[in-house]
């Protein structure tokens, strides 16, 4: 492995206290060097890269002024700490960020003293730090201070509003950092947005003074009204508006700002007077997502995870092959919404602040009245998709597995009760790999199906995938319809398959056998293809089902499996706590049958990062598990190869 | 049953066509009338109060001016949409209110056009106002109108703001009207309600125009400053304060108001005008829960639901007994956090919104520091406990099962991955009777037991709440913990037993047995146990084990049942997709146990409103329906009773 060396000033930064010995213009070489540090260690190890690049100056300056890590700052998101991971002890294992068994890209607090909340979703710091706030407040901790670091775009989502509205009347010292950087991931939308802008550029200030001006009219400057008397009117102005016209400041958070995020001796000034000013406070502070990074700076969404780069050329390494490649999911799902959306005039696209993820872009492009990214707010957008699907609309809104945790009661009390049929494509479901357990699509098969009226599918290839999309949206589809699909590459290289209506909870029988059945839902049933093609050569003969619904189940085939196997595996990318596999047991269970089941799946335990190749293994659901558990179903049996 | 009349110009009214037809006075008649029969109705046959009779004049209004039920009109909550029930066609079939088979006490759109959107919990209606208003957009409606009706309680919460930040930018003609009157069930909490008391008296505006006055210093109106001058400047200041000041303009949302909403006159001309104003706009009522009936207007906690009253003395009836009654599940634990909290000073309390519902209210009242109504927002509550629970504090975060739901993320992301130990008080856990399908807590047992580390747990009784309350604070406990309870009462007149430590993951047997097992969790344990009395006299004798746990699971007891009995028969209070009974044939399975199980719960359908005791008929896991399904169980079997 290349060694990377960090610069003179910052190979000495082990802990903050370090810092804290330095005069400003070190502190201004460790920031450069930290900057420097980031950019050469994620171009050769991959990582997140913007939003810690745009947050450099804030970072040294924070662990500067506050006594970390006594004082608590919470990272809001968290792909941002890099530059915090590395000033708090992590500089030299930096290289492990997001390897199986390395750091985390996300603060984590096992990791470090430092890493006061896990993140990984967004908009949680405010909640989370105001919790530590009345806790320091409780225990006359009066010293103990706590910060969130929140962007422009978290602060969209309900959960920052709702910690703003409890904080604005707590009576602590919470500082909250706005990072307005215009982004999320992609571009940031919304009002809010707007209206950050427009205090950013002081339009609503100047607006006014204008109208005043206008409003005294013809006033002759002279004996009477003299210039003083004009700039004592001008400065009780832009004191009120400063002040009263904020929305921050509606809800009694004192605010402060904007200033210029990159610059660190402004930064390093205004915290520590914000240190001692008591009460709920907001630091709006204007940076630049990619700061440093010319590239990353143009094409910001981008450059926000390049995967690795030439750090000199800016040239992103891409994978070069001999033959065609399956294609994305999620790309699969971001044409052929448009292929149906041509056809079908009642189909829209919503997602929350996941176009480029989810690539849902792609329709928001060609048909942008039909497509709309809502910004982080995983709520509104199932409530607002339930809302169109009473007016004749059908939504396909687009949602990673883990982020529609967010949106569960709108699922349950605006679509599922109403029954309206929204398609919900669940992207990322599963193990996400490198991301981790705040990632991990791992429950959405157990949360889904316990709610009445729900269809719980997934394709098991991109082909799969056209055809629910296709069943999803025609008119005698009535109920709400989850598709969920894994992060990543399918299995097609000719994936633009004809689209077919499937009946609703049917699967299909993809290999007869004897000896075992396996019975997978989604994407591992290729897996469990390939287990039972290597099984087959050592003579074990298993069925396998490709079950496609986890809600309703295809009763038929389980029937036939269960009168015609007494060994059966059931195969999923879900917790094996209430999903898919207990489906299946519930199922036999009703019906009185009895067979030896083993439950493959995502174990009752919290899957960190690593590979997906690595996390699949360490789960026991991949070929090779699946063929470890039939051999291991079968050992105690006489197994007579077939005669062909 | 008793007749009772509406007034002479109401019992017109059969739609809002109807209404269209009177002048304005008669209109206040009919508003008059309403009011009046809201009040005869309920008192008689029960059901929400307060909040109806605040929002009557606005209802005629809206009915007026809007054309329904082609115009959307989307009640937030919708437990004040009684009034327009009335007018709209349900007048004489309305003292079947929330009983069952009855009309529900909330919309429903299955009831009626004009019920355009089902509620039931909060803050949904400007999401699908604006979702019913794009499509309307979309479809080439121009003419088509669509207006939230939201309150100041609702606007709190996360999803009504994201919501908004869309709106803002939405550029439809969605109409949000703000019903601001101070209050949740409970008195509503939170900088939002301090800024809104702030609008609504101006002090805001006054204090600036004030500072302006200031600034001007002893300037003398004569030749060259005017009155006219003057007047301008003020005038200019006002329109800026009312328009740019505004949060919700901060939002793009044009803001009209606050007017009275007790006036209809001013209601009707303010809602012609704004109907004719394109854009996203809020218009600000104040009014008055509990407006026309004195009691309700001074105690509007009280009076939100008071159940049967006389409606000329206001007293409100209660049932009185012979001998003591078992307390409310609520009671018990807001009295023992207090018992608990004596002796442990890490225990804090955290309710959204529900001081009075979860009884936290008699913490708040003793120990004002260590118990937080932090308004609806349960997503917060729930980060926030987090927050807490890293500083060392053990949190009871008291949120109703179904309210849970909103916090789905929050609870893996927070504080499941983190495995910190918030005390999680599902209160109104299983059906909750008349409040119907939006509030039964239905799911939580599935969806709370597929995430690593949480404890899931029920009590049978008040002194098995009173026990896994104090397990659950103890330092040896240290995950996430469930108790989910019912709504309304236990069993133990005497419920102030001494709390003992229960070994997590342990059941109790309550009675051996040899024909059938019964294994319960929670409150159905008593319904179970009146069967096995009831069997005992036919001759079944049945075992009996109260769980207590559906994670972990009581493996010691379960591997028992197992080995002892054939016949198995869980019962639980929640979904049987993926619930208790789900976790009892997953161990089965895993040990490779065979066994005839039936599990009885809520089925897996949307299960409408009605009393506790009809639903839990309804959904056959009553004592009847378990001492049914014993005998079911056991018809081919031949039955020798024991010698005793």
């Amino acid at each position: 492995m290349m060694e990377i060396q960090p610069g003179a000033l910052l190979k000495t930064i082990n802990s903050p206290a370090d810092l804290k010995k330095l005069n400003r213009e070190e502190l201004q070489q460790v920031t450069n060097e930290l900057r420097q540090y980031i950019i050469d260690v994620v171009s050769v190890y991959g990582g997140h890269f913007g939003a810690s690049l745009g947050v450099v100056e804030l970072t040294v300056a924070l662990h500067y002024i506050f006594n970390t890590p006594y004082d608590q700052l919470v990272w809001d998101v968290g792909h941002q700490a890099y530059g915090h991971k590395i000033l708090t002890g992590r500089r030299d294992n930096f290289s492990t960020n997001r390897k199986y068994h390395g750091l985390s890209g996300f603060p984590k607090r096992s990791e470090s003293e430092y890493d006061t909340f896990g993140v990984g979703h967004s908009s949680t710091s405010i909640s989370a730090a105001l919790g530590m706030a009345i806790a320091a407040k409780y225990k006359g901790e009066k010293d103990r201070k706590a910060v969130a670091i929140i962007g422009d775009g978290a602060m969209t989502a309900g959960l920052a509003f709702e910690g703003m509205n409890h904080a604005g009347v707590a009576d602590t010292d919470l500082l909250i950092i706005l990072n307005d950087n215009c982004m999320s991931i992609d571009p940031n939308v919304g009002a809010l947005k707007e209206y950050l802008t427009d205090i950013t550029t002081s339009v609503t200030y100047n607006k006014f003074k204008d109208d005043i001006w206008k409003a005294l009219g013809k006033l002759p400057v002279g004996k009477h009204f003299t210039r003083e008397m004009a700039s004592k009117i001008e400065h009780s102005i832009k004191s009120f508006v400063s002040k009263s016209s904020n929305l921050f400041e509606s809800l009694n958070l004192r605010y402060f700002g904007p200033i210029d995020g990159h610059n660190l001796t402004k930064l390093v000034d205004t915290l520590s007077d914000l240190k001692n000013i008591p009460g709920p406070k907001l630091l709006h502070i204007i940076t630049t997502k990619g700061k440093g990074y010319a590239l990353a700076e143009k094409d910001q969404t981008k450059w926000h995870a390049p995967g690795l780069f030439d750090k000199i050329t800016g040239e992103i390494y891409k994978k070069r092959y001999e033959t065609p490649q399956p294609p994305k999911y999620q790309d699969v799902f971001g044409k052929t919404i448009i292929e149906l959306a041509e056809k079908n005039e009642k189909i829209f696209g919503i997602t929350p602040a996941m176009p480029s993820g989810s690539s849902l872009k792609f329709m928001m492009d060609e048909m942008p009245d039909r497509a709309i990214d809502v910004g982080i707010s995983e709520q509104h957008a199932v409530t607002l998709s339930a809302g169109m699907a009473t007016q004749g609309l059908r939504v396909f809104c687009n949602i990673y597995s883990s982020f529609m945790q967010r949106a569960y009661d709108q699922v349950i009390h605006d679509v599922a009760i109403q029954n309206l049929p929204v398609v919900f494509c669940l992207d990322r479901a599963g193990l996400v790999g490198e991301d981790g357990p705040t990632h991990h699509g791992a429950y959405d098969i157990a949360f889904m199906r316990c709610i009445p009226n729900m269809i719980v599918s997934a394709p098991m290839n991109e082909s799969e995938l056209r055809s629910l999309m296709y069943t999803a949206q025609l008119e005698s589809t009535k109920n709400p319809f989850v598709i969920r699909y894994p992060r990543g590459e399918g299995v097609m290289p000719e994936w633009k398959t004809e689209m077919k209506e499937i009946k609703i909870g049917t699967g299909r029988k993809l290999k007869d056998g004897k000896d075992v059945a396996i019975l997978s839902l989604g994407h591992p049933g290729n897996f469990a293809a390939t287990a039972a093609r290597e099984l087959k050569t050592e003579g074990l003969n298993v069925a396998h089902y490709d079950m496609r619904f986890a809600k309703p189940l295809d009763e038929t085939l389980l029937h036939e499996a269960f009168n015609k196997f007494e060994k059966i595996i059931t195969v999923e990318d879900g917790t094996v706590v209430g999903g898919f596999g207990s489906a299946v047991v519930e199922f036999m269970t009703k019906h009185n049958y009895s067979a030896t089941i083993k439950m493959l799946g995502i174990p009752d335990s919290i899957v960190e990062h690593g590979t997906l190749k690595e996390l699949h293994n360490e789960c026991h659901y991949d070929a090779k598990a699946i063929a470890d558990a039939v051999r291991e179903m079968m050992k105690d049996e006489v197994v007579v190869p077939e005669l062909r």
